[in-house]
Formats: C-alpha cells, sequence, structure tokens
C-alpha cells in the first residue's frame, strides 16, 4: 500500500500533536512541517520548510493539515491552501461556519480539491453526536457540558485585569446538573446550573486581592454568570501545576420514543491533552480525505457528510467483522 | 418533499416501536404492516396486510423495515425481501454479520436495491462508537459493558430449570469497573469484574428454592463466570415490576496520544424500552436508504458505511449552522 502523504502547516501545539499522530500511524507518512520560521527543529526530525516555497510540494503532498488558529489564521489559509492540496483544519468559530464552509466548497470545486472543515471534538466528535443523538431520539433535548478544562479566553480576560500577572481558568461541569439531566428529567438549566468557573491567580507583589477578586466574579459575559471560585497561588504553583491541558465534556441527549418511555444517549470524554486529541482527530480525517480523493470527491466536507469506515485503516471487511 | 414510503414487516416489539416512530416522523409515511397473521389489529390503525401480498406493493414502498428476529426470520427475510425491495434490518448475530452481508450485498447489486444491514444499538449505535474511538485513539483498550437491562437468552436459561413457573434475568453493569476503566488506567477485567447478573424467580409451588437458586449460580456458560444473586418474588411481582424492557450500555475506549497523556472516550445509553430505542434508530437509517436510493446507491450496508447527515431530515445547510 503506498502511504498517504501529510504535510503539517503551523507548528505550535496543534502541529505537534499532528506530528506525533502521524508518525504512529503505519499507514502515513510525514512529508514536512510548513512554517513561516526559518531553522525550526521539530520535535521528531521531520524537515521544516518555509512556508513561502510550500507551491513546490504540490504534487508531493497527499493532504495538508492545517494547524493554525481559526480567529486570524485559517480564514486566510484555508482558502489559499486549497486552492492547491487538499486540506483538513479545525476551524471552529461555530457562527462562521456556514460561510467558511461555502467559500471552501467554492475553492475546492473550481481546484478540484477536497477540503473538509472544522475537524476536532467540538465542533467534530460532539457535532457526530448531536447529529446521531437527534436523529435517533428525535423528540428530545440536547445538554453540552464543557470540561474540566482550561479555557483560554477567560484565562486571557483574567490577565488582562490591572494587578495580575498570570492566570488559568477551568471550566468545570456541574456534577449536580450532570446527574439532573441523566436522570432523564430533561430539566431547563442556567447558565449559573450547568457550569462553575474555577480560577487560579498570580498577583503583581502588593496587588489588591480582594479588589481582583471582585473584577473577576463581576466580570461580565465572562464570569457573572457564573460561581466563580478565584483562588491566588504563586508562578512557581502555577507552572507546576497548571501547565497541562486537559479537558473534557459531555454531550447528552434525553428524549422520549413513546409517552413515559424515556432514553438517556450520552457522549462524554476526558482528555489529557486538548490538542494531542485534537491533532489525532485531524490526521483520522486526513486518512479519510486521502481514501475519498482517490475516489474523485471534491468540494468542502464537514464530519457529518463522510462515512465512519473511511477513518480507518482497517479495510471495510475488517470492520464488519471486528466492530459490528 | 414527497415523503418516504415505509412498510413495516413483522409486527412483534420491534414491529410496534417501528410503527410509533414512522408516525412519529413528518417526512415519511407508514403504507402497511406486513404479517403472517391475518386480521391483525395494528396500535395506530395502520392497515395490516398479508406477507404473501407483498409483491404488489413491490412499487408502493421505497423502503422495507425488517423487524423479524435474527435467529431465523432474517436469515429467510433478508435476502428474500432484498430481491424486491430496499431494506433495513436489525441483524445481530455478531459471528454471522460478514457472511450475512456478503449474501445481501450480491442479492442487492443484482436487484438493484439498497439494504442495510445490523441497525440498532449493538451492533449500530456502539459499532460507530467502537469505529470513531478508534480511530481518534489508535492506541488504545476497548471496553463495553450492557445493562442495567434484561438478557432474554439468561430469563429464558431460568425457566428451563425444574420447579421455575417465570423469571427474568438483569444483566448489571458493576461501578467499580466503570469507575477503574474510566480513570484511565486501562485494567484487565474479568468477566466476573465487569457484569453482575440479578434473578427474579417464581418458583412453582413447594418447589425446593435453595436448590433451584444453586442450579442457577452454578450453570456453566450462563452463569458460573459471574456473582449472581437470585430473588424469589410472586407472578404479580414479577407482572408488577419486570416488565418493561429497559436497557443500556456503555462503550469505552481508554488510549494514549503520547506517553502519559491518555484519553478517556465514552458512549454511555440508558433507555426505558429496548425495542422502541431499536426501533427509533431502523427508523433513522430507513430515511438514509431513501435519500441514498434516489442517490443510486445499491448493494448492502452497514452504519459505517454511511455519512451521518443522512440520518436527519434536516438540510446539510441547516445541519452546519446548528449541530457543528
Amino acid at each position: 500500500m503506498n502511504k498517504t502523504r501529510i504535510a503539517i502547516l503551523g507548528y505550535g501545539n496543534l502541529g505537534r500533536g499532528v506530528e506525533i499522530a502521524v508518525n504512529n500511524s503505519n499507514d502515513m507518512e510525514l512529508v514536512g512541517v510548513f512554517t513561516r520560521r526559518d531553522n525550526l527543529r521539530t520535535v521528531s526530525g521531520t524537515p521544516s520548510i518555509n512556508v513561502k516555497d510550500i507551491i513546490d510540494y504540490k504534487n508531493k503532498i497527499d493532504v495538508l493539515i492545517l494547524c493554525g488558529g481559526s480567529a486570524t489564521d485559517l480564514p486566510i489559509q484555508g482558502p489559499e491552501m486549497l486552492a492547491d492540496f487538499n486540506t483538513v483544519d479545525s476551524f471552529d468559530t461555530h457562527a462562521k461556519i456556514p460561510a467558511y464552509f461555502n467559500q471552501m466548497d467554492e475553492i475546492a470545486k473550481k481546484s478540484g480539491h477536497l477540503g473538509v472543515i472544522s475537524v476536532g471534538w467540538d465542533p467534530g466528535l460532539f457535532s457526530i453526536a448531536r447529529m446521531m443523538f437527534g436523529a435517533m431520539l428525535p423528540n428530545g433535548v440536547d445538554y453540552t457540558f464543557w470540561g474540566k478544562g482550561v479555557s483560554q479566553g477567560h484565562s486571557d480576560a483574567i490577565r488582562r485585569i490591572s494587578g495580575v500577572k498570570n492566570a488559568i481558568q477551568y471550566t468545570i461541569p456541574k456534577r449536580e446538573a450532570l446527574d439532573l439531566v441523566r436522570g432523564g428529567t430533561r430539566p431547563e438549566l442556567t447558565t449559573r446550573d450547568k457550569h462553575l468557573r474555577e480560577c487560579f491567580v498570580v498577583a503583581e507583589d502588593g496587588a489588591d486581592l480582594d479588589k481582583i477578586k471582585q473584577e473577576i466574579v463581576n466580570m461580565p459575559n465572562y464570569f457573572s454568570d457564573y460561581d466563580t471560585i478565584v483562588n491566588f497561588i504563586t508562578e512557581d504553583e502555577l507552572k507546576a501545576n497548571h501547565s497541562k491541558m486537559p479537558h473534557g465534556g459531555f454531550v447528552i441527549r434525553s428524549g422520549e420514543t413513546s409517552s413515559d418511555i424515556n432514553n438517556v444517549l450520552e457522549l462524554a470524554i476526558k482528555i489529557d491533552s486538548n490538542p494531542q486529541f485534537t491533532a489525532s482527530i485531524l490526521v483520522a480525517y486526513a486518512r479519510a480525505v486521502g481514501r475519498l480523493v482517490k475516489e474523485g470527491a471534491v468540494g468542502a466536507k464537514t464530519v457529518l457528510d463522510i462515512p465512519l469506515g473511511y477513518l480507518s485503516p482497517k479495510s471495510d471487511e475488517d470492520l464488519r467483522k471486528n466492530l459490528l
């Protein structure tokens, strides 16, 4: 079997996660890491190549995995790269997905490529769960809980407060709310009912801790609608205990198949590394892209458009025998 | 939009569940229930038709949902019906699925139909979970737990014991085992570690209860490898408290993305009615069959071959906007 030739664009946490996942896949070969940086040394020794030379690799890459961020990188890189490559990306700005899809679809159809967008766990795995659960229990209610995990946006918001040197914020689903939903009663839950926010803050020397705490817990949009716990710690403690990137979440659907016959479906994930798990999903979809392209597929696609069997290196016969 | 015309073959618990689910679907129309029985009155008043006349309906049915059992009905009905109709079935004899698939695929390709086999929750929803989880965490271990729910086979085995009038057996996953797996340690679990068996037995008047109990707990294959609880109750208690058909289960995969970075993915279901939930899944796949046939699909397929978006009556745009 010819190996699927993969390349990575962007070498942050996600790019490094993809590097690991591709190197662990026997059916794939990592051609290179494309970056704006010169002389980048990759963890595995994979060649790093300046992105301005990427067009020279047009016929040497089967699937390019875009590892930039959704805010500024992907809206530029996605369309640009899809003109010359088959791509997979993790575009996750939920509200902008329909417009991004349409733009990518048009480019892909013009250039004869395939671009799978919005791959990861949410959007991605969680979207698949919502899709299946909704189709299998049409008369029901969806609940999504996130965490326990770091919210980058909330951590950044704390860091902008005067007197704060560093901070990290965990979003934590409330056990009571989860149990209530699992019980099948289909409760109406407020923002405060569902999640707790816990902050670990390193203050500047001599800062007014109580003032910082009040600014955090009363911050509109970010914290004022939640129960928020604020802990002050040292920079050393922050580094020692809060530098990992764990995350998790729950998609639950509770619904009736007939009167008084309730059913609860749940997907739960608990991951030690948010970027590594996201990367692992991107690589599974890169495999699907490799196969779909051989079958002549072009256009933009999402996780809802691709048969799950395409994610596996195993044959269909093997999957039927062992997974069904 | 033209409604998808559905018919049901077989009117046991599963067939009645399909009747409910189709009647709750605005994009579907229930043409009839085909049965060997004459003068059957359906719950919703849908016409019942003798199965010997089914060929007259060849052009009046888009998808025929086969609601017979896997032991004796489906191995006959599946191939027979696929020669003239597009079908969905819940064939669940795991070991025989590859051979059944091949047989159905050959017939479907000859007759120009589409047959989706082995739909339900296991095989079906659980197969999808194993497929996704394995592709997203290739380096890991799978665990499946069933219950709490009635095992028909184990209940029947108890009923065959002399002195037993009636009985029902629940398979119950052990909480400690679940918690251990969720903790990410990837334990090796024995049969006894994973599930508990609880039996509710109605004895004949004057029967030797202790003898019955010993026969149950020591029964090879069925009970001797498990911790088994035996409760003796009256026929009235059995009817009052144990006539529902709840079930449930868990598919869990625990795996590393790199050294010491563990991730746990879990699908959990808790259903009040096993046949109604299975029926609801069959109907979602019948919708997919209707759409796929319009696109010209022929052959046998499983849940691993069908993009999940096909399960929904909503448009792709709508799904992208609301589920991703």
